[in-house]
């Protein structure tokens, strides 16, 4: 009997946009973007990172205002909850988030409104793209890495078995509102840290935005809003340019070029217990896999200093000493390299490993000389 | 400064697959699926449903049979899991496999090969569909229901706050391999029940494929295969053909035609705590929009009773005293009507319905009226 083929592309399309002062009853942003499917008035769920309601006390009553301003139906009081990896551990907060959903009725044609960092976009994210089967979510990314980078991107997740990002999906937010007023009140430990995947992304496709946060990094680092708000956007454009122009969006192939340096990265922040930020984790994980790469001989000495010297400039470290524990126990739960196998049980096939063979341009692998990244571990230990 | 847009396909493409014995040696099909990816082995994870496991007790060997010659790589024991619509309450099970998942290091390029009826792939799907962000699910319906209509389909889902399908996502199989050896040693009850898919599918775009099964009733319910072969590859073809081709297979609208008769049919599955089969539920739910189309005005005389008549000819009972308790309480948590209000909560946007204009046509409506379907109701009642 013939079989049935059934092919058929799904059509996805959301905006990123850059403002200042969302909830400012002037600015019309959030209401046209509420607005744009349907005039009748959608329901409104709030998701609200803790330390940001605390930092600026104004914000729940300015988003009340504006949503009284513009007459539009929010649900109950906004859920405040924390923010960090940790609540990607705790399932009880997405079942708190899933109680809203179905208390007040929110539908697919609803929004749900996550305004914090990246972890709680991840958790907040995977409870809208499930529940129902999918309710819209929009962004609204407070930190510099959520609003260069992961609240950009068409992933959620959740941590289970110990494991980052276990359980998760693809499912592209309905639109990603980057308000730049709220990097003002970043802790310094944020703000830097967000930078790590803007160096990552111009390592592999954008020499220019490389040598741009090279000379930019004392302005950068001393908390230059020009020049902040000019990297996140580049990253931002780059990473979206990546999904959409990858041909493989939900990454059904092996290839991950975005992944640069995060092997390492997501063991890291494993290893230390999450006293390493995922933007710092990253930074030594970007070190490791460039100090491996000039090692291997794909990249010019001159290319890597400039590389570790950038990196150290923005003020990151890149080294820790969870990197060389166990260092030749391959199979110790504690050894780093152990990352490298889990890394690749996530993605699945054959193992993918984006390299550097210049500033601006990556280089996929397929092995790795284990070796020579015990060599690498210890050229970091002694450059610190 | 200037918005980013990111717009972007994702394909999909997947094959239903017919055939028979599917674990026979010499049947090529399987293997090659699993192969048709990479030649490298990849992982298999099996999922079992307990009353197929049961009611064929050579099964699991003939499956280890099968790998053994063709080498593929299974993941330990297969679980063999519940079936039906209560499993799906059971988050326990979500768990294990999940926990399955962990052990065995599945990646995205490993397949969980699900095995069962309809309720069991939507669990197992739910499961592949979140795990690593989504892991390969081959789906082996074994009931007429699984193999013409849900195993088909895009979507999976578990129950969640004793609603059905509240949590769930999108996410298109591998592949779909039908075997209708299953359907031999299948109990009359879910041999019948599968059946009234195929009546909802065909009255809504196919009237040919109508009057074949008002035609061939009796040699359906009498058990012959060749005709409910036909029966099961008109439905599915049907049912894929406009997930393909309705240019919204992820359901972003609020159009929902293959949902005809299906927002009693949910509610009634719940009063009757699953009671009703899902097909049994859904008959009932045809009934009663026909009934009600034809009480509109929309829908012919004759045509009304042709349907009603299939539908008995079918075996199908088409009243339970569920459809009337409380009939004119509209706020009653027992009162059908409020089926109406989840079905839109469930979906978002416009109350969206579809009725029938004649047999093998549809029509949408947006607003109905609640008097004339409690007429609907009492018109079954009387005509038992």
């Amino acid at each position: 009997m013939e079989a049935i083929k059934s092919s058929f592309p799904v059509y996805f399309n959301y905006q990123v946009q850059f403002t200042h002062g969302l909830f400012d009853k002037k600015n019309p942003l959030f209401v046209e973007i509420v607005q744009q499917a349907s005039k009748q008035p959608s329901k409104l769920l709030w998701v609200i990172e803790q330390e940001v309601a605390n930092s600026q006390p104004e914000l729940t009553a300015a988003m009340d205002a504006y949503c009284q301003h513009h007459q539009l139906q929010q649900c109950g009081k906004p859920l405040v909850i924390g923010g960090g990896e940790a609540i990607k551990n705790d399932s009880s907060l997405l079942k708190s988030i899933y109680q809203a959903i179905n208390e007040h009725g929110i539908c697919r044609h609803s929004y749900i409104v996550a305004v914090g960092g990246g972890a709680l976009l991840d958790m907040v994210g995977f409870a809208a793209a499930t529940a129902h089967r999918g309710i819209r979510l929009i962004r609204v990314p407070t930190t510099v890495l959520a609003q260069a980078d992961s609240g950009v991107g068409v992933k959620n997740a959740i941590n289970y078995f110990d494991k980052k990002n276990f359980l998760g999906c693809f499912a592209p937010p309905y639109a990603v509102l980057n308000d730049f007023n709220f990097l003002i009140s970043l802790p310094q430990r944020d703000w830097r840290a967000g930078m790590a995947e803007a160096v990552k992304v111009a390592l592999i496709k954008d020499a220019e935005f490389f040598y741009y946060i090279q000379q930019q990094a004392q302005a950068l680092t001393q908390r230059s809003m020009p020049a902040m708000q000019h990297l996140v956007r580049r990253c931002a454009a780059l990473h979206a340019a990546h999904i959409s122009g990858s041909g493989d969006p939900f990454e059904f192939g092996s290839s991950r070029p975005l992944d640069f340096g995060h092997w390492a990265a997501h063991k890291l922040e494993h290893l230390t217990a999450h006293r390493l930020r995922h933007g710092e984790a990253v930074a030594i994980g970007l070190a490791l896999d460039s100090t491996y790469s000039y090692l291997a001989g794909y990249l010019a000495q001159n290319d890597w200093q400039q590389i570790l010297a950038t990196l150290q400039d923005l003020g990151f470290t890149l080294y820790v000493p969870e990197l060389s524990q166990q260092l030749d126990k391959l199979e110790h739960p504690l050894n780093i390299f152990r990352g490298l196998r889990e890394f690749q049980e996530h993605l699945g096939g054959e193992l993918t490993i984006m390299l550097l063979e210049k500033i601006g341009q990556g280089k996929e692998v397929h092995t790795v000389d284990i070796a020579l990244f015990q060599q690498a571990i210890l050229l970091l230990k002694e450059l610190r």
